[in-house]
């Protein structure tokens, strides 16, 4: 497999995922600074223009969940995801849709104002940052008392969904939000330093 | 089961998914013209204040992507997704994460665009506002040209992805965007209108 991946992008979550799941895979970096994810040879690859991507035998995955939900049950002897329960498994991807749809969103209205306003409306860009500190309290929220089951995102097993929520969880202080303010979040986040899959990835990301 | 809904929302795609299914439930309206998704009696079940919902014997889903997946996988007979093939499961969770994290978020900034601006920013909403119908053309443009195998979806068999699709094209109309610019959505949404399914959810929601 290919891992198509930026710096210290959503990225990590798949990435983390993948060495947690013992995964052979080469990784492939696309260079945001010189916005090579618009490249024509990268636009082959996803013609979203965005990464992660990961190339398979069969084809081509794009999406953060649908790639978390692939390496989970293409690796089913790591144990990622509750896959024989379909309630169990709707509740995983409840938490990473929450993620995608409605976390990342929030974090994207800090620098990627322009793809719901003109690229020239500084103002109202600015008035989208200035929000960003509030939805993401809000939505860190929400998680540390209504959705973090404990110890681990489900329960007591670990799973993609915390990969996800800790990749999440590095942006907040950029965001200027503090993760003291939610303790299950912190406690996690720093167990998830403590594993191996996520120090080798960290490294990967300069975090 | 129960399904909690409210008209004309994203609410369709699960309610449609449920018809095809053959399961069985019972419907509970949310009145949004009350803001019925904000009662304390509500966010019991969603504490986000959000539909849908759906309360099965072991507990309650929400996010459609998750709703969906739960309706293909506790309905296998009715084949509603590539539930044995872990890549195909992937493309069909990556179509409907797309679906959830970028065209159903695009659409939201016409008239939900407080959840990323102060409540009385009034400029920057209808800057929001003034670019949704470009931004819903540039997600369809996508789909109709690199997402959509045909005949439905995901090819040869119907899936949950035509529900959500489905779901959202009728939002075209209302977002100043003409479906027939894409002629496989456009012929899929007048196919979609004679399946006995979607006719009976149409009904309840005024469509």
């Amino acid at each position: 497999m290919i891992f198509y991946y930026a710096i210290q992008t959503v990225s990590v979550a798949s990435q983390i995922a993948l060495e947690e799941a013992g995964a052979e895979y080469e990784e492939r970096l696309i260079d945001f600074r010189t916005t090579e994810q618009q490249s024509e040879e990268y636009l082959q690859v996803n013609p979203k223009g965005r990464v992660p991507a990961l190339v398979t035998d069969q084809g081509i995955i794009t999406e953060t969940p649908a790639i978390l939900g692939y390496i989970a049950q293409s690796n089913p002897a790591a144990n990622l995801a509750p896959l024989h329960d379909p309630f169990q498994f709707a509740k995983m991807q409840e938490f990473n849709n929450y993620l995608c749809s409605t976390v990342h969103v929030n974090h994207a209205h800090k620098m990627r104002g322009s793809r719901w306003v003109e690229e020239d409306d500084e103002q109202s860009k600015a008035a989208m940052a200035a929000k960003v500190s509030r939805t993401m309290h809000d939505s860190f929220n929400l998680i540390e008392n209504d959705m973090f089951v404990g110890p681990w995102v489900l329960g007591k097993d670990f799973s993609i969904c915390d990969c996800y929520v800790f990749c999440i969880s590095n942006w907040l202080v950029g965001d200027e939000v503090d993760i003291k303010d939610f303790p299950q979040i912190y406690e996690h986040h720093l167990r998830m330093r403590d594993r191996p899959a996520v120090q080798k990835v960290m490294a990967v990301h300069g975090l």
